[in-house]
């Protein structure tokens, strides 16, 4: 235990300096261009940065005494994660000439972090910080890689690359998550106490209000967003109260189903142009993100050994495969009946490229995330002793007398 | 209690799945046209957003065992009325024949949910979610209807016709609360907690930082209401230690006072055209709020049984009453110095006008609200027995072991 | 006791009503030109506000028993704060015929706040609202005229006079604190709880968050100052671990340092043009946060009597310090590199200008707020009893049962 401890203490801070010390030698040869924002742009950005930090730092407090290091840790990710996802993004477009503004390049960076982030939520309480920045670093640079294959070769926009992010962290998550031991089951420190349910419940509305500023910034219908959100909030609540003991709500299921509107729209925002499209979609959203969660942690997670903290699985998972197959369905419809189904050669080939980007994407990110689990699992990385998941204690100094979170 | 739960369960979410279908199928036919928001209004709309659904969330946590509740159905309620609000907007667009964009009509939606918002804080904890719903639909409608009498007999311009919304919610959920059956005193759950309460304060504080955004919507003047705020903060301060024992303050004069301000000057923003005039009126909304919750709680509350869980009369009843008085005050004022009081019977018509606005606006939610209030207590409903008032055990499930809030 | 308990019932509102007053009759003559702010500016106003309202406001929130003071103290400072800010400030430009739109005066004057909330952390729980309330009003006028010797006699320009709000308002707060009787050690009411310590770091995510608004509003590269920041936070964890027992993280130093690097690089960031400066300041920024305070609070402290109840020293002060060193070795590089070091004397001249700004700010913020704090501890001000140090009681109503914070 000493001598883990002892490790650990050396890794952490040295790892963070290495790499600060790195990022500071990488920008002093490739510095972004520091315009002026746009007074536009600025807002915009601002919310999505808002809801990254704070709105998801408190959407992870879902367990009772991992307060601190729910928001603490991914605070430190994201503040790190988006130096690393700047310089790779510096990198690959100074191997691809192309030009463009520090700001959005910024914007690019914080809206990918959204991909570490649903996968910590996966790994929540189990993995240590060496890990979760290690894990960070994969991850931001194979979900570039995975959208400059998108934009390469199946010839996806570039802004619409970045779409699969909910889905990349999601499955990524869950591939890492899979490779750690298993927590006892009816471990006290697991379960959410109604302390942090609330604290989860303010990053969660945080989170939905920020959440059409993401279509603002790419300059797409907020309007749509915004209904689909709307409905999935409504749903979220009928479907808790309908599969639930006694008709009452339960507070996971609106925690994890009021967004799934969002992810869903997410992929088809873009082309809906009637707002009824995107209210199916919410409404979709919710009740697959919700079934999903009472089905699927009956039947299939003790075969399949599903762990999975705080629910991405069915808050961003599941909701991003129906978004991308909406996606599919609502080109196909808007073309055909733009070309009267006149050129099916043509259509069946750009539908091809639309699922060959979500199979290339959810592949990528599962057998990446599978390969960094074991990494994170070899011995150097000093896992933590089951025995220590989930508690705050173990990386937070207390000086006052611990009552519990 | 097992069948009036199961008939509970059984109505939440089929009530909630029916308004989807209807919402669903009427968008279908009249669809709000989803153009880009304007980088100029998005901010501001964001802001309002951000304020009823977050702000006012927790503004209402002030029971301290009703902290799931008071955020989770404002939330619900919101999600729900913003979109029904739309409809009924979009219904009387099509009458009248007006054309707008989609996002205009989105804030006006969001800016009207703040009637049925303090309507709930006044029933807050009493009333069952299908009450809830039920009142939002009844509310949003009148609301709607009230505003088009305005706006049609008595010439409101349309802009102006939302800034009863304060003054329709206050009294339409006094009307409404009226007629469920009166908690027993001395209640325990009926009460805050240092917890409660300290969330209470971020709630409030949100509300008030984002009350100019208001305004700024409309694109009227910023600065005339941010210091009628800050003025109604510090008077908040001054009267809670008059009035208080021992010179103290109480968490729950600033909770009701500091808004006070806000509410007062929307009425009289646009025709104000100095602060000092909006300094005044912040002040006297202060103290109209605070003497009104010292005097008439003692005095008044127990013969005319007013029931009024977060004290909406004080925050809004009373200082909204006050705004509609000055308006009247400074548009003679502002008429009269203009015309060398020669024009009085054309001045004395226009006065006419607005009391008449004033009067048809608070007796409509009046009798409304009082008849909302007798539907929602019939059987049908499944009223919450009072023993069961202000606890959230009530509907939602604690998979934790429950230790109060 | 008693009667100190009257006099303080006494002084607290009538000191308000009175300052209230004149202030409403100081804008009954000279009033701020109340244009409609543009919606440019409006967001980054908007956020500037919020960050000093419930930012700082959660900021202060470190003390267990000490949270509704820490929150609600801050909002009735800045109500009543801004409003006499505003006031110096318009005086001050009818003697210097200088005319400017309303909405940037008060930006200027939230801004300016700043400093206020700074000094309220140093004396956090130790003063009454009577010597809070004075003390606000001295700060202001002599930061006022702190700012414009700047400007006249040293030449600064207006804008950056503003960017040492930080360096003064902490060593205000330290002379002022210094002057107070000390709290017996060990005291449990002076330390924080795993509740207000989550509360804390809400405060500080937002007021992180919204750190680039301030250089928004000014029109100045926010990139920069987001990596300062996202550096700062990462050394801050980094540093944490190094310094403290065991390896593991200390609430405390991230609290303090992850905003070291924003107050450094506020200095600069004007005349930076390279994001691995900024980079290089933030991590600089977070070492001397950290590292003095763990050297001076073992070395120091005792000895120079410094108290500080919320680590302003360290958080604001040190930072502050060494970005106006680096502010003037940047300068002196820029300007040297430019004239290719010709033209010594002009630039020695323009080095002799920038040290003697930050000499007479630190000088002037040192000995008024040592002369501020002896006038708050005359009798007239019924200073705290040392027991009562730290405790909501003191100040509020609690009809609740009190449970601790």
């Amino acid at each position: 235990m000493a001598s883990s401890y002892l490790s650990f203490r050396n890794s952490v801070p040295w790892l963070i300096l290495v790499l600060e010390f790195l990022l500071l030698i990488c920008f002093f040869f490739f510095s972004p261009h520091a315009e002026n924002p746009s007074s536009e742009f600025y807002p915009a950005f601002q919310d999505v940065n808002h809801m990254v930090i704070f709105g998801f730092g408190f959407f992870l407090v879902v367990l009772r005494r991992y307060g601190f290091s729910s928001t603490g840790f991914n605070f430190l990710l994201i503040a790190l994660g988006v130096q690393c996802s700047m310089l790779v993004d510096l990198l690959v477009s100074l191997w691809v000439q192309e030009h463009e503004g520090g700001m959005r390049r910024l914007a690019r960076a914080v809206v990918s972090m959204t991909a570490v982030v649903i996968s910590t939520g996966a790994v929540l309480g189990k993995a240590n910080p060496v890990q979760l920045i290690v894990m960070t670093l994969v991850e931001l640079s194979v979900f570039r890689v995975s959208r400059w294959i998108n934009g390469r070769f199946l010839e996806v926009e570039d802004n619409l690359t970045l779409m699969h992010v909910h889905l990349f962290g999601a499955y990524f998550g869950l591939a890492v998550t899979s490779r750690f031991p298993a927590p006892p089951p009816g471990l006290d420190k697991s379960r959410s106490s109604p302390r942090s349910d609330l604290f989860s419940v303010l990053g969660t509305v945080f989170v939905w209000v920020f959440w059409p500023s993401f279509s603002c910034i790419w300059e797409i219908s907020v309007l749509n967003t915004y209904f689909a959100l709307a409905v999935s909030a409504v749903s979220a609540f009928m479907l808790s109260a309908l599969t639930s003991k006694d008709g009452k709500f339960r507070m996971t299921h609106i925690h994890s189903a009021v967004l799934a509107g969002g992810v869903t729209i997410s992929y088809t925002v873009h082309i809906i142009h009637q707002p009824w499209i995107a209210m199916l979609l919410g409404l979709l959203g919710s009740v697959i993100s919700i079934l999903g969660s009472h089905c699927l942690q009956r039947c299939f997670n003790p075969p399949l050994k599903i762990q999975d903290t705080s629910g991405v699985h069915f808050t961003f998972g599941l909701p991003a495969v129906l978004g991308a197959v909406a996606a599919v369905v609502v080109f196909v419809v808007n073309e055909g009946t733009e070309t009267q189904w006149n050129n099916l050669s043509s259509l069946g080939e750009l539908v091809f490229v639309r699922v060959g980007a979500f199979c290339q994407t959810i592949s990528t990110a599962l057998v990446t995330g599978f390969l960094t689990g074991l990494l994170l699992n070899i011995k150097l990385f000093k896992i933590v002793p089951v025995s220590k998941y989930f508690d705050d204690q173990f990386y937070w100094e207390f000086p006052h007398l611990s009552v519990g979170f």
